[in-house]
């Protein structure tokens, strides 16, 4: 008899893992690598919040289990701020990232789960562990890596009538970098057959435009939110997320509590106090300053990879873009990437980790590897972004970039 | 169709819950409560502890998903230390808190679970999370709350041939206080029927005669460890756990990697560095004086509740002890914890949630409700503790047993 239950041995390691192990190994040979495949932001985290965290380092007390008052009202205040809907404090639970409250939907969930093509590598793994099956929308360039409503309400009708539902949407989307335009579309879809939705918000402080759209506007009553500190904070390695539930979701709500309070307990303390100051303090300077810095470099890559040979969407928030290799043939994107860090030391991720048919030749670009710190600082508040500063101080960028063009077009 | 799922709705909420509740209306009344009911270490973390997690505020960077590798090896180190058996780095998870490490071992394990009567509140919850059946093994007091080799052979052979099967072992003992004498015997049944065991050893360091005991120790090969820093270091609300698994498990291991990385993927990464320093600096003398001063406590408590009217287990580790209260009826032990608090202001756990048969009159009693820190400061190096101290610095715990054994002599 197996001593590891079927579905879990089925969750497949991600092929970042593989990527990560030859970036390692090529590191180790002596060879310069751009470091392209990790998402995570290169801006350190605002003093203040850093120093709030120092003050509260000697606090070890369990906090409530459903998380510090203080932090779901600061939580609550921020959400309400930036989408008019209004989450009470009762209907936030703080997590240790927004990973874990999603996985704690899922096992709480009963149902089926919808996920467009491009989506981020841990829903479907997620939907597997609490064995939810899930259904894939594709999804197309020319929408933005979005589903259109009819494609939504099409795969509702065909495939899981008579089923809970939630789909789950992330705008601006790893691995797209691009923001979804038509949520009010999806709203309505989604409202007339009775599904749910998770807004992965993880990245929406992070629309270069500078506006927070979210589908709850549009379906409050049934859109449940994540979010956290990782990336609009530069806080990924800390550990701190939440999920937001609506209203008549309160007996679901009750049941992810009960899972909280069988897995992590509560959220790191001295934690949660820095997080207070992260949702209530101001940041629009810091956060103003860090779009600016991502749209530019962002841009720089854009502008300096799009060619015949490989298709690009303009990024529009998060840190990512998805080139699309034309004119070449691999097994699939994971054998691509392989041959991509061989021959010049660029590591992307493959799409098939994103929800890609394997054979289609598209990979996720993070273009983060540069020193966050040091850009901010040179750059003034209100001052403008030039490619010369992204030469400066982004050289790695720069440069990656440049081989990775190259070699598109001697494909 | 509900939007839950049955095995999460049936996970009962703990009682702990319905106990705190009336603590707080009360203290919202205006009464005194001895919160003799929550068990959380009275003590401060070590400074040096603290100032680590100071210097490493500013860290943000996602740690390995395993952990820190300098965390893993100082675990390492620690464990073998204490109990000779060697668990490399790579054998060893970091965890936010040990019960994560828990919930992902029951979401892994294809198998059955068997819990001593009495047991810490989540495991069983935790194995229903996953469906994982559980068989309870009843135990006597005078075998000190543990179960005899006998005992523990009769259950596997009776009840659950050919099936998988951990054994959840944890000494010093969360209700009952005490430690477990016969580790070898149980070890020996164990191996000879191809079980696992995972032994709790989240209490092990406050084991009041300074000795660390291990059933790692006489079966290696199959013992997994769970443990960390919430109690012997004072840690609780900073969630700092492990679960250090055997080289034959291997492909265990694996699985619950795969299931730290889709749920909290990583542990905050300042903590990770103060808990480097937790491990492999030398805090004997801080483990001596706290031990001292629960010892000192406990047996106060004991020898001022023992009666005629209430049966208890001496304190032999951990900060709890379990009376059981003598000509005294009522509907089940949650009844009598209502009755208890209403009548006196003294907190406690009903024994139903520990496993036992929710008519027996029992009940977890924590004798933490004291300025730790305080008490600490005003013990020497060495220094007796005498029952004037307990007096002095732990007067809610006095006063509450008073109150308590007052209500039993009257039953």
């Amino acid at each position: 008899m197996n001593l590891i239950k079927k579905n879990i041995t089925k969750v497949k390691q991600s092929a970042t893992l593989v990527i990560n192990e030859k970036s390692k190994q090529l590191i180790a040979d002596g060879k310069k690598v751009y470091s392209f495949g990790f998402g995570q932001s290169p801006f350190p985290v605002p003093e203040k919040i850093v120093s709030v965290l120092k003050d509260n380092a000697h606090k070890k007390e369990y906090l409530p289990m459903q998380g510090l008052e203080e932090l779901r009202e600061a939580v609550s205040k921020y959400l309400f701020s930036q989408t008019g809907v209004n989450y009470s404090k009762e209907n936030i639970l703080i997590t240790p990232g927004s990973k874990e409250a999603m996985l704690l939907m899922h096992v709480a969930f009963n149902g089926d789960i919808l996920l467009p093509t491009s989506s981020w590598v841990s829903y479907e793994p997620q939907a597997n562990i609490a064995k939810n099956k899930t259904h894939w929308i594709k999804t197309k360039r020319e929408n933005n890596w979005f589903p259109t409503a009819d494609e939504l309400e099409k795969k509702i009708k065909m495939k899981i009538k008579n089923k809970n539902i939630i789909l789950i949407l992330n705008s601006p989307n790893n691995p797209s970098g691009s923001v979804c335009k038509n949520l009010k579309q999806l709203a309505k879809i989604a409202k007339k057959n009775k599904i749910l939705v998770l807004s992965d918000e993880i990245y929406t402080d992070l629309t270069f435009n500078g506006s927070y759209d979210s589908i709850s506007k549009y379906y409050p009553e049934g859109t449940l939110i994540s979010g956290g500190l990782s990336k609009w904070c530069g806080a990924g390695g800390w550990r701190l997320g939440f999920i937001a539930v609506p209203d008549k979701l309160k007996k679901f709500l009750k049941s992810l509590k009960t899972l909280a309070s069988e897995s992590y307990s509560t959220v790191n303390t001295p934690l949660q106090y820095a997080a207070v100051e992260a949702y209530s303090g101001d940041y629009e300077n810091y956060k103003n300053k860090t779009r600016k810095i991502l749209e530019g470099v962002g841009n720089y890559a854009y502008n300096n990879l799009k060619s015949n040979k490989i298709l690009l969407t303009p990024p529009e928030g998060a840190f990512y873009l998805m080139p699309e290799f034309l004119g070449t043939k691999f097994k699939n994107s994971n054998h691509l990437c392989e041959k991509i860090l061989e021959d010049t030391g660029v590591a992307l991720l493959p799409g098939s980790d994103f929800g890609f048919e394997p054979k289609k030749m598209i990979a996720r670009l993070s273009y983060t590897d540069f020193d966050g710190e040091n850009f901010l600082n040179s750059l003034e508040d209100n001052g403008n972004l030039t490619d010369g500063m992204v030469e400066k101080f982004a050289p790695n960028v720069v440069e990656g970039i440049k081989k990775l063009s190259n070699w598109a077009k001697k494909i």
